[in-house]
């Protein structure tokens, strides 16, 4: 598979490096607007063609398939002509900037009978795998809350705030992980810095009491990722930046009753042992990219499509419109 | 000083001890109804009257004050009658269980020159007092954002939620802190198990961009204290559940420029030291039983007065009409 | 069973509070010679004889117990005088400045079929039974090692150095654990501030190569109580100081292999997931005495008798001996 | 300054990546013995010619340097020759096995003026220089104590002990730190696997009362890497797994008087504001090839020479022979 790769800024070279050693696909082209970028990456890679302009790549009959590594905003234009030139698409995170335009993207892609996959990164950590397999085997029991923190000082985004930044790794994790859709969104925040928000707070409310919150925040003097999630027989807390034992599971829960001639419900506490399962120490990046390869290869759609990608970007827009109007309830 | 104590469940002991070895107070009557803890108080201290009928303190001319650390839906008959009977009152937080109820407390007790102090017991501990003491000196400059985490499993309240539970501690501390009163509240939650919020998020908007934030739950594996407060200048982290260094101080911050041509703003990191202060190690419930006592001797309100806690109660009767009304924007 | 005191000053409280809310136990009297002391102990238990003077508990004929409460150097003879008297003893650990003053105790109550219990209190917590039962159970399999670090800041003890006051709690452990005497003691350290050594190291060699290793230190500027266990199959991790999760199982290890026409071993680690068990929570001290009152109504000797008091003096000793030495093998 | 690099296993790949990214240095040739690394090193590095080989390197005349990054039983005939060949060296630690061989490469490079550095890195990390900046300043006052643990699971090195492979570094930096060689060692350990001690605990006696302490092992189900460091003045934690705050220092320390009158030292404690200072952020060994290439164009030793390489050694060779004797003092 041969792909050509848009962006050779902070994430870029992740893509193109992991895309050259896999034994299923290798970088043709790599097109960056920067002079210095398109240094760094001639250097790297002497064999590649390294080139300014995106067009070499759109109308190169060798390449397969494009991943668009560059700023939300340009994800439209890019992915629509890469399509247009039958080319299968890889796309950062947010997958576009309006829910209009995944749509047209999808449809594109769908008529024209090519993948979209969207860089869903976590999804592929052994972290996200594990918790998975966990709710689905039932450990938790029924799921209770999602709560995620994920703050650190910078960097800012010159064209996106704190959400659009952050918060995207979060709600693609809830799409996979809750396999449902929320249908309320309050997100409230504000602007200290300029015309972005730098601190940002979204709650969720999915169906069957789940409730989600996450906290994002670009002036935080530590940098925290933790996610607590709560059910009716465990709970969990998901600490990425632990080395080891990054997920911790809790046999610790509530048990009520209600005694017959009992008005009132009794609560009481359970508590037992913690344990932390051994993850796959794979690069997530990697699994995700040979994953994108394989669907290709096999004509299926990746469950990071460009249907995820959309309800990521569905849930940003609920909340830009909610924060607009200082936590007001958005009905999905 | 003489007191009588109302309530010797949970808190009720540790005022107790604390009056009793205070050189400027003893503890005349303890009232409660529950047998199991009658028994128990009887035991400890032996020469104290224990009675179930509080009108035995309320009517006893010895009793100069009177402690209420009962449910909050008590406080407000308790403490009326203590006033009517001309004692002093300290009352267990929240104040009251509206701002109707606060707003009469405080009427009747200056009426008859008395006094009332909430029990907002952080705002004498070492770690409130510094981060006081830093935010009054400007060391953190301008205020940005207050982040409050205070997680943990159970225990339930039969008579309210989560927010009347764990919030008053943050909201209290951010009213003396903050030194301002939010604009309007965002508040969201959800209850799992019967008919009080076991897990909520509050967002108040204070004057000058000030946002703050309180993240309360009883379904957490983990327990968790610990609040973020950023300024222009550096940030600071308090978790409460360190032995030692409790508060830390970050030399970091974010540096904004307008160059002259340039439209954007260029934002830059400053990162620098963390410093961590000694602490003053003394029991804050004692310091604050304390510092009643000379209250009343210099016939002065204390800080954490009743209009201190009547704020409080507003914030908290604000935050529930937006619970219900499922995150919407509520004016104070 | 009528207890008398001896010692109210650090320990000596926690002993008498437990004595006296125990079922199976009251104390008669308490002996100190500090008047402050004294008077803090009248004013906490009014119904308790206090006095200055030991001969009032020796020569009760109400009293069948006395627990010695002191500093080491007084031991052998306030619990001789005890056991001579009739009285059951409870000695504070280390049992004895010498290891013939512990034999002498030992043959002396064993004359008058008296008990003797040594407060190591630490066997008696939720952790060390969970560890022994672990090991009892062959989870972690063929014991490798054991090693401890015990270090803060002060107290600086006048009569004994840091070897004394600190290595006891771990020698008491590991003679419970391990199950066997060691062969031989190394151990080294310094004397920065007086005649007593602030911070010491002692190598402890076990049969079948199990090796234990103990880090004590006054002059830390941190606190650290972690042990770490290792086993042919599985490790252990015990940190104190943790509120919850005190002790941690890996299961990690090594295989080692030695394949055929191989000369060296091939090793290779296993690892795989770790748990933390949940440990039982009562207060040590409390379950002890407990446990002590029921030896004596039944006539049996706890393992925590003279015998295992004096198996810790003894390896004190060879310590003593090595430091003296600069780190000379003792053989014991 | 053209170099030659021997050895492209774990450590020679970050070396050769430094040589070539630095503006004073390139790599012309690489040996190594395994062919699945030349492979690696070939595809890495197009343009640089790699052998089995090493008299390639010996004997080009281009090649001005020879960094030696193989097993320590290596490292004397190699250094040898290059030296012999005129090359500079830069040799990995430990310097050699025996402290005769580490003086005849001293002798011959000064007979040849040629430059030796050892490989010490930790030397040049931002934690390291900040250390050796307060103690020449005298922030911690005059030394006590330097204490440190290094332990994790593996890797079992096939030619060398626990201590050999882990202990060098905190030689390198004691020495470094210290100002002063230990009079006498003693060692302790155990071989539970093979003919290797993969736990080893070590103590060194400086002058002036200043003991230090060595923890590695092999067999830790956790990894740990903090030194204590302990003065009269203040002490500090240096805990390089942290991502930031990897120093501490803690304004607590021991005030001693003797008091008139008073036989006994009276010993208070002083404890104070914990603060971490920000640490440089360069990557050490970059920093620390950077020196030598300086170093070799200016004639000048670097002050981690093989004389310091040789004080290690001379280290590691009295604990091996203390070890082997069970603890006997070796006195240097």
């Amino acid at each position: 598979m041969n792909f050509g790769v848009i962006g050779f800024g902070y994430w870029g070279p992740n893509v193109v490096r992991n895309l050259t050693s896999l034994d299923g696909s290798q970088v043709l082209a790599i097109a960056e607007l920067s002079p210095t970028a398109r240094k760094r990456a001639q250097k790297a890679y002497p064999g590649i063609h390294v080139t300014a302009d995106v067009s070499d790549l759109m109308k190169s009959p060798d390449i397969d398939a494009i991943a668009v590594i560059t700023p939300v905003w340009t994800h439209y234009e890019l992915a629509k002509a890469a399509i247009e030139n039958g080319k299968h698409v890889f796309v950062e995170k947010p997958f576009t900037s309006t829910t209009a335009q995944g749509e047209k993207l999808i449809e594109l892609a769908q008529r024209k009978n090519l993948r979209i996959m969207v860089d869903h990164t976590f999804l592929f950590t052994g972290a996200v795998k594990k918790i998975a397999s966990l709710l689905g085997e039932g450990t938790l029991g029924k799921l209770y809350y999602y709560d995620s923190t994920r703050v650190n000082l910078g960097l800012f985004q010159h064209d996106i705030n704190v959400l659009w930044d952050l918060a995207p790794h979060d709600l693609s994790i809830m799409d996979y992980l809750i396999n449902a859709s929320p249908e309320a969104i309050v997100a409230t925040g504000q602007k200290h810095l300029n015309c972005h928000e730098d601190i940002a707070f979204m709650t969720l409310y999915f169906p069957e009491k789940v409730i989600a919150h996450i906290n994002v925040n670009w002036l935080s003097p530590v940098k925290v990722r933790t996610t607590l999630i709560g059910g009716e027989k465990r709970m969990l807390v998901w600490n990425d930046l632990e080395a080891d034992e990054k997920v911790k599971i809790y046999d610790k829960g509530v048990n009520i009753t209600n005694r017959e001639g009992v008005y009132e419900l009794l609560v009481s506490y359970r508590s037992g042992d913690m344990w932390a399962p051994q993850l796959e120490q794979v690069e997530a990046l990697r699994q995700e990219l040979s994953y994108f390869v394989d669907c290709i290869d096999n004509g299926k759609d990746p469950h990071n499509d460009g249907c995820a990608g959309l309800r990521v970007v569905r849930m940003l827009e609920a909340a830009t419109d909610s924060l607009n109007k200082n936590g007001a309830l958005v009905y999905l």
